[in-house]
């Protein structure tokens, strides 16, 4: 049971450890300690990356309950190693709350967070819990294996290459859309009429619960099938951008092959432009050497074909009739954003 | 050169690329990917942890200039591997900048930041970096390497066992004292008069750019002399009892024995309680077995036995005179401070 209010760290973290499985292969030292201390298998790299949610800016307490900002904060580390191909094996989570913060939020956060974390096998191992006057920051770091020189790098695709995505794109900032349509804080209060629409469902699922593509990422990796891999956190057209810029190539992207989100009432412009800009897909950018053939599916999730690298270092979109024009990066970029 | 102004993520990422050297043996992939790879020695444990530092609450810019925030910043988890006896090898630095932060406190930030990690053989490979309208949030993870089963716990102080502390007590917050008397940005600026203070400056310096005992404790965990080991970062009476609960053990600790800071114009209380309660030494409070013979210095550093671990699990201060009170934890609490 979670105490109404914490009345010191000590018995936040005491709290905390209950939450988490003891025993866990590769475990030697989990919370409660200076530092954790984990194993790592033979012949392996470390994974490391933090990511950053932060109140307002990555996500809205008027939107997205207090188990989808957890869940969230744990995903968008959780993609970046799916692009690596690395399995994911612990975590530390680095709390920075508002006095205001409810404990009860706190505790559906690590509900939402320790969910994801069951279902792909990583264990809570540490972190740091600080209360400021200001939003709710939260810093999650994923640690994952991988077979040494079998990472997926975002810097080898070359010319000729066919490009593509898993899944569908723009569904997540779609599923934002909706949300702020309703104003509703949870799911579960939204109207009948809305819960009979799969696409509805669909949308705000990608936004408030999205699935990083680990499964994938480890498939490309082992099946030596992907030269360049980056994953979708700001939107395709930033992400190609960087995955172009680290190979030194561009890319030619056909108007036509883009998986679109759900019409719903969209005009299709609308749509074109979530699935171009929309940002937190967390699916996997990827590039494919000419001649290696790709099944329409890999780890339960569909892929699509979306374009081609070429060795000249634009970026172009090719609509429906033919014309070319600047894919420019429109994707969620913080220097720009907030200056 | 930092530019004026980044005007993109991309940029950002170029410029800090360029601060931190390439070539770094374990190093297989830095910064400027979806995430880092790095190589583990074999029969080593992999030490993780993650610290924050938040404006207004671990530092405040009228006081610390941006060096002292870098290195701060990357003090404080590197003091973590310091207790646990580890070698520390990457660092993650998780950045939410206000959108009001100019570039040359960013810059000069890292520059303190990398300063401390070039001193301590400690390589950046990665991060996140965000803005929000708020104050400043870092959060940097280290990780380090040990010998397997080497590690220093928090959990295994014995009755009989004496308690040593290294360096001075109190010595940060009386440079925080200090500075908040001065009021100024930078220690360049203080007053004449007082630069020819070894005192002050030695207080100072202890509160800005605090030294973590990475080798004091590499030679704990080597020489197997310490049965339990913590940072002090919250204060002796608040880390005293983090150790002693994890051990199952009391302690006594007697007022004659602590190393107090320098007297400067302070009454004899005023420096009692900050050796108690003062936190951010990053010095090191280890036991050590009933018997075992210990040097007066290891690693450089002074080492004071200011007590004995009890079977009963009340925590005593004994004062001189012989009287015996409780030894409250009163040093920085996030749950208590800010409620």
């Amino acid at each position: 049971m979670l105490p109404d209010k914490f009345r010191s760290e000590a018995e936040f973290v005491r709290w905390l450890r209950k939450q988490v499985p003891g025993k866990v292969s590769g475990l030697r030292l989990g919370i409660g300690d200076d530092a954790a201390v984990v194993d790592v298998g033979p012949q392996r790299g470390v994974v490391l990356k933090s990511d950053m949610c932060i109140e307002n800016v990555h996500f809205n307490r008027r939107l997205h309950p207090p188990s989808s900002v957890g869940h969230r904060s744990l995903a968008r580390p959780l993609s970046d190693l799916a692009a690596m191909g690395a399995v994911p094996r612990f975590a530390l989570v680095s709390l920075a709350l508002s006095k205001r913060t409810p404990p009860g939020w706190v505790k559906e956060f690590y509900a939402g967070l320790l969910a994801l974390a069951m279902k792909f096998g990583v264990t809570l191992v540490g972190g740091d819990v600080a209360m400021m006057r200001a939003p709710i920051v939260i810093d999650v770091i994923v640690t994952g294996e991988v077979a040494l020189d079998a990472e997926l790098r975002r810097s080898g695709a070359k010319p000729g290459d066919s490009i593509f995505v898993s899944g569908e794109l723009g569904l997540a900032a779609l599923g934002l859309r909706l949300l702020r349509l309703q104003g509703h804080v949870s799911t579960r209060h939204r109207r009948r009429s809305e819960r009979s629409d799969p696409s509805w469902v669909t949308a705000v699922q990608a936004q408030l619960y999205p699935e990083p593509r680990c499964k994938l990422g480890r498939l490309l990796s082992v099946g030596n099938v992907a030269s360049a891999t980056i994953d979708l956190s700001d939107g395709l057209s930033t992400d190609l951008r960087h995955l172009c810029e680290a190979s030194g190539v561009g890319a030619r992207v056909s108007e036509e092959l883009l998986p679109l989100p759900p019409r719903l009432e969209y005009p299709r412009r609308t749509r074109l432009a979530l699935a171009l800009h929309g940002g937190e897909d967390y699916q996997l950018l990827f590039t494919v050497p000419r001649g290696k053939e790709i099944p329409t599916s890999l780890g339960n999730v569909p892929l699509h074909r979306i374009g081609t690298i070429h060795k000249s270092k634009e970026i172009l979109l090719v609509a429906n009739d033919g014309r070319r024009s600047a894919l420019a990066p429109a994707g969620y970029d913080h220097f720009r954003h907030l200056t």
